[in-house]
C-alpha cells in the first residue's frame, strides 16, 4: 500500500502542477499568506477573499474549496455558507478544517453543521477528531505524530512528517488547502486526501534536514514542496494499511 | 533610456532611504506583513489600518497611499474611499492595485470608479490590464514576464525580474506599495513608477541567485531590497523604450 | 542586577517551555502569523481569534492575554473589552501594546481607557510612551535603542537588541506577546517583563550574526528564540539598574 500510495501521490502532484487548479480558501486571517504560498509552491493557484459580496464569484469559478474555521465571526460564517453552496452547485470538491473548534462550543456546532453538508474531506488534529463525529462517507484526515486517513471502510497511517511542523503556525491549515488542491485533480477523495497528506509529510522531512529551527523550517518547507519529485515520495513514504 | 532610468532609480531609492516616507496601505489581509516588510526594506515606513474610524488620520499624515482591492468587503470599500479623499485633500500621491478584479465584476466596477478619481499610477497584471481602460494621463504599470510602464505618451519595457516572484504571494502587491513610496519622493509619476518597477526587478534577480525555491526567495528578496546599491541597478537594468 | 535578571530570565524561559502557557492574542491583522510563530518558538501556545462571538471562550481558558491596538475597528474594540473582562474574572495577567496610538487620537484615548483597567504591563515605543501616562503600579516597557523597564519604583535599562529588529514589522508586537507568556509563569510582573525583554534582545543579537538583511533576520530570529539557552542569556545580558 505504501508504494502504491506513493506512486499515486507523485502522479497527483504532477497533475496539480500541470492543471494548476485554483483553490479558493476561506482561511483564518493568521495564516492566509502561508497557505497561499504553500498552494503556489505545489503548483496550484490560491484565492483568499472572505468578503460576502465577492465569495460566490470566487468560489464558483474555483476548482476546489477549503473552509477553515479559524478567526470565525458572523461575516465569515456567512461567507463560508455562501461558498459551500457555490461549490455544491458547481459540483466542486471541498475540504473542511474545523481549526481549534475544541476551544469554542459555537465553532464546534458550526463544524457539525458543515460536516452535514458533505465535504469531501475533513482535516482535524486529535482533539478536534475526538470532538467531532466524522461519518465514514466523508474522508477524515487526523494529523498528529502519525497522520491517519480514514473513510469508506479504509484506514491508512502515514508516519512521515517532522515535529517542527507543529512549531510553525499554519502547517495544519495548509494541509487542508493542499488536500483541496489534490481533490481538484484526483476523483477518489480517499486517495486525494492520503496523497496530499503524504506529500506534506515528505516535504517536511526534507525541509527539516535543511532547517536550524522553526524559523528556517518554513521557507525550507516551501522550497521542498516546490522541488518535490515523485522519486522523493516513493523513497521516503512510510505508510501502513491499518485495517480493512 | 535604460542607463538614464537606472541612474534616476538609484537616486530615487536613495531619496526613499533618506526621507523615509510613510506609505499608508489599504492592503488585502493576505499580504500585509510582506508589504510592510518590503516597504521597511527599501527605507520607507509602512502603516496598514483599514479601519473606517482610523484611516482618515493615518492617510492624512502619510506621504503617499496605496490602495489594493484584494479581500474587498463593504467596510474596506468605505475605508478606501475615505483614504483616497484624504490623500486628495492633502495633495498626496496614490497608487491603485486592482488585485484580481478580473475574478469579480463588483471589484472591477469599483476599480473603474477609483481610476476616475485620478490615482498617480495603476499597477495591474495582464488580465487586469485588458479588463480596465487606464487613461493615458494615469501611469499604467503592467507587470508580467516583461513589465510595461506607460503614460503621457511614453512606454518603457523593463525586462528585469524573475519567475519566482510569481510563486510568492504578494510580490505584485508590494510593487504597488513600492511605487507609492517612490511617488512620495519623485514628482514625475512616470519616472517614479518605472524606477520602482526596475528596483523590484533587479532585487528579484539578485534574490533568485541566492534562493533554492520560492520559500527562500522571499527573505532573500527582502535582503536584496535592503542592500540594493545604485551600481546594482545600473549594471543590471534591461530597459527598452518601445514607442513615443 | 544584570546577572540576577539574566538568571531569572533563563528560569522563566524554561518555565514557559515546560508549562507551555496559552497566550490569547488580540493582535493586529498584519503580524498575527509572526506573533504566533514567535510564541511557538519560545514554547508557548498562541491563539488569535478577535471574533466577538468567540473571544470570551478563548480568553477565559488562556493563561495570559496580550492586547495590541493595531488595525483597530469597532468590532476589535468590542472584542478587546470582552477579552480584558474575561482575563480580569479569571485572574489572568494581561499586557497592553498601544501600537502606533500616536498616529490616531481615538486609539490613544482607547489606550488610556485600557490602562485604567490595570494591565500587568504596557509595552510602548518612545513616541507612544511620551503620549501615555503609565502609572507606576503598571510595569512599563519602552523599547528602542535601549529598552527601559520601569515600575513599582524600579527602573532597568536593557542594552541588548539589534537595529534589524526595527526593519521587521511585528517584532515590537511580538515583544508584547512574549511579555504576556512570561507573565503566565512568573508572578512578579516586573521580573516577567524585564526577562521577556532581555530574551528578545539576546535572541535578536544571535539572529543578526546569521542574517544578511531584514529578510533573513526574521527566520533566524525565530530559530534563535527556539534554541536560546540560559547560558546565552547570562553571557550576553547587558542590563543597567538606573535608579531606585
Amino acid at each position: 500500500m505504501s508504494a502504491d500510495l506513493a506512486i499515486r501521490a507523485g502522479v497527483a502532484l504532477q497533475s496539480v502542477r500541470t492543471r494548476t487548479p485554483r483553490v479558493h480558501c476561506l482561511m483564518n486571517t493568521v495564516v492566509q499568506k502561508l497557505v497561499a504560498d504553500g498552494l503556489s509552491a505545489i503548483g496550484a493557484i490560491p484565492s483568499m477573499t472572505s468578503s460576502v459580496e465577492e465569495v460566490a464569484d470566487f468560489a464558483a469559478k474555483a476548482d476546489a474549496l477549503v473552509v477553515n474555521l479559524g478567526t470565525l465571526d458572523a461575516a465569515r460564517r456567512q461567507a463560508i455558507s455562501i461558498a459551500v453552496a457555490a461549490a455544491g452547485e458547481g459540483g466542486k470538491p471541498w475540504a473542511l478544517d474545523p481549526a481549534h473548534c475544541d476551544y469554542s462550543p459555537p465553532r464546534a456546532a458550526f463544524a457539525r453543521e458543515l460536516i452535514a453538508r458533505s465535504p469531501s474531506a475533513v482535516r482535524t488534529n486529535e482533539a478536534e477528531f475526538d470532538l467531532l463525529a466524522v461519518p465514514d462517507r466523508v474522508v477524515g484526515v487526523r494529523t498528529g505524530r502519525v497522520d491517519v486517513v480514514a473513510g469508506a471502510g479504509h484506514t491508512l497511517a502515514i508516519e512521515n512528517g517532522h515535529p517542527l511542523m507543529a512549531r510553525v503556525t499554519g502547517t495544519g491549515c495548509l494541509s487542508g488547502a493542499v488536500i483541496a488542491a489534490f481533490l481538484a485533480v484526483e476523483t477518489d477523495p480517499f486517495i486525494a486526501s492520503a496523497a496530499a497528506t503524504l506529500v506534506m509529510g515528505v516535504a517536511a522531512e526534507i525541509a527539516a534536514e535543511r532547517a536550524a529551527g522553526p524559523g528556517s523550517f518554513e521557507p525550507a518547507f516551501l522550497d521542498a514542496l516546490h522541488g518535490l519529485q515523485a522519486d522523493d515520495i516513493v523513497q521516503r513514504a512510510r505508510v501502513r494499511h491499518d485495517k480493512g
